[in-house]
């Protein structure tokens, strides 16, 4: 008799570091369920392209939230600001830009741990990385460490000793060239995949953002032909 | 010259606990931006009420923000489960009630954080309370700590040393006598408020769930009477 997999909740963008991160939770035998948000972001091809990828993965679950982050603004996703173009990695490093989304990874993964709840899944999984993380705050693995904490203590698992939740963050100290080059390895279809935070009509990425940026330069450095168009 | 307010993000929800906060955290000088959720909840009448609250406290910023729970599940409130009626504080304590709804106030509090950030406010109000919670694990103060730790992780004030976010929950250890007695001496008008899971189609109170126990109790033991509509 086959044993039942657990359940996992996995964080997926559309982008290319949680496509890497679903093929890996799914090559470590867990049941993923998909948990995507539509939240006024200019890259509406992401969502796209999450559920292009979640339908090649034959994942039965794929959850898409509605959220107002865009009524909270305060970032270049979400508004009308322009996204600064070829900048250099010490130049994404020096501040937190401007596409930084306030709030977002922290709203993310209270979504993810209330219906992994829900489900009854002990793990969350979330594609941050810290080598290539734009400076952004919340991807910080003490951030990730006091979340873990918050959702142990915020759910059914903190009082009646069920389950405890534990996030997941497998990609948090590799390289763009390393996530690529394993998501060869597990047969991950980068062409299902978006990273650019400008992209056109047609969902072409620009080849300038900090995001394409570190995509291009990690493809490079993979010795791989990166499949998605660019303008 | 008039010294410029500091600015606080206040959680109101439309029932008697925010009301109160709301009063509280103006009677300490914040100039309150209030932040107020639509989540599929059944008792819509709890936003008309916050809507009617904040005009006559003349609060300028009110947002209020549609979230997917009902699309997560879980409870009794944002499902068509039955709500339990006619329970004594034991039952309501003994486990976590059908009312819980996973994530809430985890989902609550990001959304604060991240509204904070994006206003420059260093101060974020919740009305929870831990001596009625009936059972609620995210009432706790050990939740409350956690999670002030991950807004000042996952926030700009975590890297570049800017504002740090204070959670504040000054009804923590009040009992809802005390809180109702405050409400009164600030001028709360507990007629705009509303705190029925479970009310009729014109809004009035069931008088036997959970919530309505508890705050009939209150009024009784603080020698009030309830300006609402019971059925």
């Amino acid at each position: 008799m086959m044993q039942k997999k657990p359940k996992a909740v996995v964080l997926l963008s559309g982008g290319l570091d949680s496509a890497t991160v679903l093929a890996m939770a799914m090559g470590e035998g867990y049941e993923c369920c998909c948990l995507s948000f539509a939240y006024g972001q200019r890259q509406q091809v992401e969502l796209e392209r999450a559920k292009a990828n979640v339908a090649r993965q034959g994942i039965e679950k794929h959850l898409i939230l509605r959220l107002d982050l865009d009524a909270i603004g305060g970032s270049a996703l979400t508004t009308d600001a322009a996204v600064p173009k070829g900048r250099s990695q010490t130049e994404m490093n020096a501040s937190i830009p401007i596409t930084y989304v306030p709030g977002r990874n922290t709203i993310f993964l209270s979504y993810a741990m209330a219906w992994a709840e829900v489900l009854g899944a002990g793990d969350v999984f979330i594609g941050v990385n810290v080598m290539d993380y734009s400076g952004y705050p919340d991807c910080r693995p003490e951030f990730l460490e006091a979340f873990e904490r918050v959702a142990n203590l915020a759910t059914r698992a903190g009082v009646e000793g069920e389950t405890r939740l534990r996030v997941h963050a497998p990609l948090l100290k590799m390289t763009k060239k390393e996530i690529i080059e394993k998501g060869f390895e597990l047969g991950v279809d980068y062409g299902l995949t978006h990273s650019c935070y400008d992209p056109d009509g047609q969902g072409r990425a620009c080849g300038s953002c900090d995001s394409c940026l570190l995509r291009l330069k990690g493809f490079a450095e993979a010795g791989r032909v990166d499949p998605v168009e660019y303008q």
